[in-house]
């Protein structure tokens, strides 16, 4: 402890959580205790919840398997995937931080090209706390990073930026392909460190991947919904996919930026290429259909709140893509349940004055 | 000789032509002979036409002052402007090569991280003929690059990317700031390089710098306009952000790309930031104005080549940007006579039949 007195105070200690959705002993979190452990995690517990799964001495967790969240949204439970990393996202809901960083039990620290330790989380938190640019691209990236700034013709009333939403984080080593890439270049390693981070623009669609991102819960939380995918589903590997069509419509929607780039965490092994063909290969011919409605989708104004834009996709959803596999209309279906479970767990002022007891976290 | 023979053959040597815009004798050349060496060069010479530019032995080239100007372009010449490095335009025009590349005299051999001189020539070369990714973003950047690919969730059907049209290379040491950044920021430098090259998505404008630059002229040339600056106009300083506007709304209809990034040059020295100021000012307000028109820009489709998107965009802007200035509707004019005096330049198979031989370039 003395160590850790004489540290500066982490950033956002008490303002954000670290979500990670497992099935086995988060060994992993040895190598990351210098950066995780003044921060509260919240491990969601995938697959048999008989099993107990070994946290490391010293860290400040709380932890859900399938009957907790069975118990804690009854019914709604129906919209928490199960036997998929997509459970993670019952993380995010039962939060009660602004800010949330979700990494895999699988993704150990980077070292930057001078070799030193990646804290991934500072960097994401760095991210979330400087604006992003999604009206203009910046040609030198984040123009808001120390020795950068605006290049000569970026309008100047567009200098404040946009609150940054989100933050997608890359990886070291072991990409994120899919199936059929994996098959195809078993041996490619992403040894390339490409010392940026940079907005997303307005309009442009882009593969979100959960394995190392941060997003700030009371901007963009409730589209955070991973989906329905696992166990009894046609489709797996979706999960990050869909809740990034759908963040960055709303974001689009509402003004909110997101920045991809750094921090590199080091994804330490591949998946199995044949298991992710049976799980993505529906997604690799539906997405052909799903992109195009994302990119075409419009939000109504008077739609202000992320609730409100996602109840709204999911119509949307329902209506278009429902004819592409009868997935869709379950799909959307789950959103409106997610929403209503998200509402229930984090109920808002006036909300709360409507909300029974009955309906609350049972914690 | 000896040495040259051992080389391998230069990229495109015969298809490519480096542009220069200068009033100074040309000693920084001295320091790119082992790149541009091989390579034909169109010096376009600004200011007092009888002053001697030297050239540095052993460059093959040839050389355009305002009185070449005015000889080969007659009453066209006033869409070339004088006094400004928007001149060079003019070589584009002369030109009669597939690639340009463009290259400001104050720019000389950067380093990579290793300390290794880079060939910026080379790498613009693997940007052109290499496709762009406009219509979704790829978080590991440039797929097509040695070492990276589509991830996951990147929809296969894009993945045959679109025709590149322009490179846009970055700049180390002095940064291409405005003049109150420049005021601002005096001792900033760009010391950050960042390994990577990326596609400008569709529907986002960016600040195209002119001072490292390549383009395909067959693809987007007729575009690449760089406007009425310097001597007896209002402003300066904007000639490659006009050309960046124009050119991008223009791909964007067309379906081309355009990558930013890789390479770098090293910007030897920052202009003086006062003089700057005086050539900017309207253009910082008015830029106000003229990217929101640029961003909601929108061409028929039956303009199918550059020069109908082209002489349709400069319709808009008398339309919608004379309210602005006056400076506009000489502007869209000079548009229209740039696109007359390149088709004489430039006749296709079909123009040919109809062109008189006294309307032919003297050369």
């Amino acid at each position: 402890m003395v160590g850790r007195s004489m540290a500066p105070v982490p950033l956002l200690k008490d303002e954000l959580d670290i979500v990670i959705p497992t099935i086995r002993n988060l060994d992993f979190l040895e190598m990351w205790r210098p950066f995780f452990q003044p921060y509260h995690l919240i491990i969601v517990q995938d697959g048999d919840p008989s099993k107990i799964i070994k946290v490391p001495e010293g860290f400040d967790y709380e932890l859900y398997n399938r009957n907790d969240i069975n118990r804690i949204l009854g019914p709604k439970a129906s919209c928490i995937s199960f036997k998929d990393s997509a459970c993670r996202c019952f993380g995010y809901m039962v939060s009660k931080k602004k800010y949330i960083y979700t990494i895999d039990d699988d993704c150990f620290v980077a070292k930057d090209p001078s070799g030193k330790d990646i804290n991934a989380l500072e960097q994401h938190i760095k991210n979330l706390l400087c604006p992003s640019t999604p009206h203009f691209f910046n040609t030198l990236y984040d123009p808001y990073r120390e020795g950068a700034d605006f290049v000569r013709g970026y309008p100047f009333s567009m200098r404040e930026g946009a609150p940054t939403a989100v933050s997608h984080g890359l990886w070291l080593n072991i990409p994120d392909y899919d199936a059929p890439t994996q098959l195809v270049k078993p041996r490619e390693r992403n040894t390339r460190y490409v010392d940026a981070v940079m907005t997303i623009p307005k309009g442009t669609l882009f593969p979100m991947c959960g394995m190392n991102l941060a997003f700030d819960r009371e901007l963009i939380g409730p589209a955070m919904y991973f989906g329905l995918m696992g166990d009894g589903q046609p489709i797996g590997r979706y999960d990050d996919m869909w809740a990034g069509w759908c963040t960055k419509v709303i974001c689009d929607h509402l003004g909110l930026g997101i920045k991809t780039g750094l921090p590199y965490i080091w994804h330490s092994k591949a998946s199995n290429p044949f298991v992710n063909l049976k799980k993505e290969y529906k997604g690799i011919y539906w997405q052909e259909e799903i992109i195009p409605f994302f990119q075409s989708a419009t939000l109504p104004k008077d739609c202000t709140s992320v609730q409100q834009c996602y109840i709204e996709l999911s119509k949307q959803v329902k209506d278009k893509l429902s004819k592409v596999d009868p997935y869709f209309t379950k799909l959307a279906d789950a959103m409106v349940t997610w929403i209503e479970a998200w509402d229930e767990l984090n109920p808002t002022s006036e909300g709360l004055a409507k909300l029974s007891i009955s309906n609350g976290p049972a914690k």
